[in-house]
């Protein structure tokens, strides 16, 4: 009948292919996006499109080597939900609950932890409370209070850049009827450096009770010193703590969406209005995916640490300082502003920066693909002179608190 | 080197071959999620994901035929983007711009136009403002201005289950004070009936200058009546509207999430801060080109209205009367609690309902696929006993106003 025929017609053929043909091996979309120049691809229109596709991305803190077979298998089963509303979601609220050891009812899901950021802000900052944290940091939180139209209490960072636990402490106490938040991004971007797990206890004991802190551990994944853990366990012991995770980095989803909070069910409940409760169907499936499938997250834990180790080791030697980072990117100490560099870099086909005031000579690196991290180096020796290596102690900066 | 390999493991081959072997035409995913038992198709083992697929689908308005060809490769061609941030993004903003004729700044993306609902809440009602609308309607604006600790002032709807345009502006000058919002579906859901083009701007005309409405078109692609028209150009003319649209029914996203609010540039500024700015890429893409395919929408809206019509038709036939809609559902009048009717489809393997207070004794029904509507009639013919066909007009019900 006529319906049949016309229907038939619409139909994603292409997502019929994903779902039922299985794995291809003989292409590689990640790969040639990461290496658009390798031999035996075929040309390509210049686009837009393959302008950023033939960029190395080395700003934003992505995993370069895009969601592992697992993940995307299970984005590519989700396509018969495209159009649908109340889908099996593959419990993905269910996963991450069991996956920490808490309930459901301790979980609340964002489109990204961005989301959860900003959910979190607008529900303790709204009405003109402050946010307290360090500078620089990821300032997510920070531009959301001057959005809702109030403001944050920054602090300098300690020494070595680290974020200083006992100014945080103090500062709690003594703005404590105007703080609505505290915010402690660990490890902390852009610097990649942990808080260890004693800093942590330290400052959730020192600030007032019930005061309520964000940590945002978007790169929690990458860190290998044995002195930082989660503080996933303070939730379950039942402080005023919200947790924000990702699956940006570690799964490779920055472009799907997927992040959440744990946090106590009555944090969560006061909470929910502001979010939107509205997450893409694929990224609900992946998810799930990437939660069970460790292997790929230690093997792209490994490929971070070996290729941050190499590249901070020839920054180094060519006398540059880097900061001991944690992360899937690093900060190198480049003596001059960042800014009129960053351009340099692009015309080279790199993309590193932005500026972190007040940190404006440092440059942050996100780490990428051994060939884009080989560009990177090259790049970096042909925009900056050899030096001398610094044996000197990298010292903290003194940042000027706004509120 | 040992990068590489490990990298060309985590590539999602399902996702190069989705971007590069363009459209299978031997394999249908939608049809098969909609044709369970079809003649041809291999034995499929019971999961709760099997289950969901067997139902029919016919309780929350989506649309069945899934996303069109079109839409599926620009979504598939994205996958390179969904580990990335700042991608090439189908110019989505700019293309909705164009599509309205009106400039990027008075576009604000969501995740869907729930997002949109909310965010319009929240921008408007935080602090206790009340939002005025009729009942039933669609309710999400009106839960979240519960779940934000403020309430609605829902009208009865009037005569023929019609929007009671002169009792909304009554009710608008009269708590003028109290009012932060006006919520106008336009169809309106659950009922399908449009608001008048004329009605519309005397709505606009009659409530207080300066006060903001939001105008939800959803199903605004539906819609036949010529003496409909959309409210877009109230937006231009530069009064205080708000519409919302989506790409969940007519271009089949719903899981995908995409929407977006269209509205003077300084409304979109005062929203923008409770928006999540966060949309999934293949969506973005998904997005851009629906908008691009108007033949695949005017074919969706053909075998929409055809199926409605030939629906409605037997149910009127059979004694039923059934409410003149414009969209992608209809009402019918079972005369009877639609609760435990609800549980009687469901075990003929058809999804309908739910509850629209005060209408409890009508129930809600999505255009499905031409062998889910047979399904649907069939089992609404074992389920209700034939009736003389009535010829009294439909009644307007009184419904009481809650504030």
């Amino acid at each position: 009948m006529s319906h049949d025929v016309s229907r038939r017609s619409f139909f994603g053929g292409i997502a019929a292919a994903l779902g039922y043909l299985g794995l291809g091996p003989s292409t590689d979309l990640f790969a040639q996006q990461n290496r658009p120049g390798a031999a035996g691809n075929a040309p390509r229109m210049r686009t837009s499109s393959d302008d950023y596709d033939t960029m190395a991305h080395l700003s934003s803190n992505e995993n370069c080597w895009g969601p592992p077979e697992s993940v995307m298998k299970a984005m590519t089963n989700a396509w018969k939900y495209s159009n649908r509303y109340g889908y099996p979601d593959a419990n993905i609220v269910g996963e991450i609950a069991k996956h920490h050891g808490v309930k459901q009812e301790n979980i609340l899901l964002g489109a990204g932890s961005g989301e959860i950021l900003d959910v979190v802000g607008t529900t303790y900052l709204l009405g003109g409370k402050k946010v307290l944290g360090v500078e620089p940091s990821y300032s997510s939180v920070y531009q959301h209070a001057t959005s809702i139209k109030t403001t944050a209490i920054k602090l300098p960072l300690g020494k070595d850049y680290r974020q200083d636990i006992p100014a945080m402490i103090k500062a709690a106490n003594e703005h404590a009827s105007e703080i609505g938040l505290v915010y402690l991004c660990n490890p902390n971007n852009p610097t990649g450096i942990t808080v260890t797990k004693d800093e942590v206890r330290q400052l959730l004991d020192g600030i007032p009770k019930g005061m309520p802190v964000l940590i945002d551990e978007a790169y929690h994944h990458f860190v290998d010193d044995p002195n930082y853990a989660t503080s996933v366990p303070y939730v379950i012991e039942g402080r005023p703590v919200i947790i924000a995770r990702t699956f940006s980095k570690i799964a490779a989803l920055a472009g799907m969406r997927l992040g959440y909070a744990v946090a106590s069910a009555e944090i969560v409940q006061k909470m929910r209005p502001y979010s939107m409760g509205s997450i893409n169907a694929l990224v609900k499936h992946g998810g799930a995916a990437a939660l069970k499938d460790t292997a790929s997250q230690a093997s792209i834990k490994k490929m971070v640490i070996d290729l941050r180790k190499k590249t901070t080791s020839e920054l180094n030697a060519y006398g540059y300082e880097t900061l001991p980072s944690e992360t899937n990117f690093f900060m190198v100490s480049i003596g001059r502003e960042i800014q009129p560099v960053i351009q340099e870099f692009a015309k080279k086909g790199v993309a590193v920066g932005r500026p972190f005031p007040p940190m404006t000579t440092h440059m942050r690196v996100s780490i990428g693909t051994a060939e884009e991290m080989d560009r990177f180096t090259k790049a970096f020796k042909e925009i900056f002179p050899a030096k001398p290596k610094s044996t000197a102690a990298v010292e903290g900066r003194i940042v000027k608190s706004t509120n």
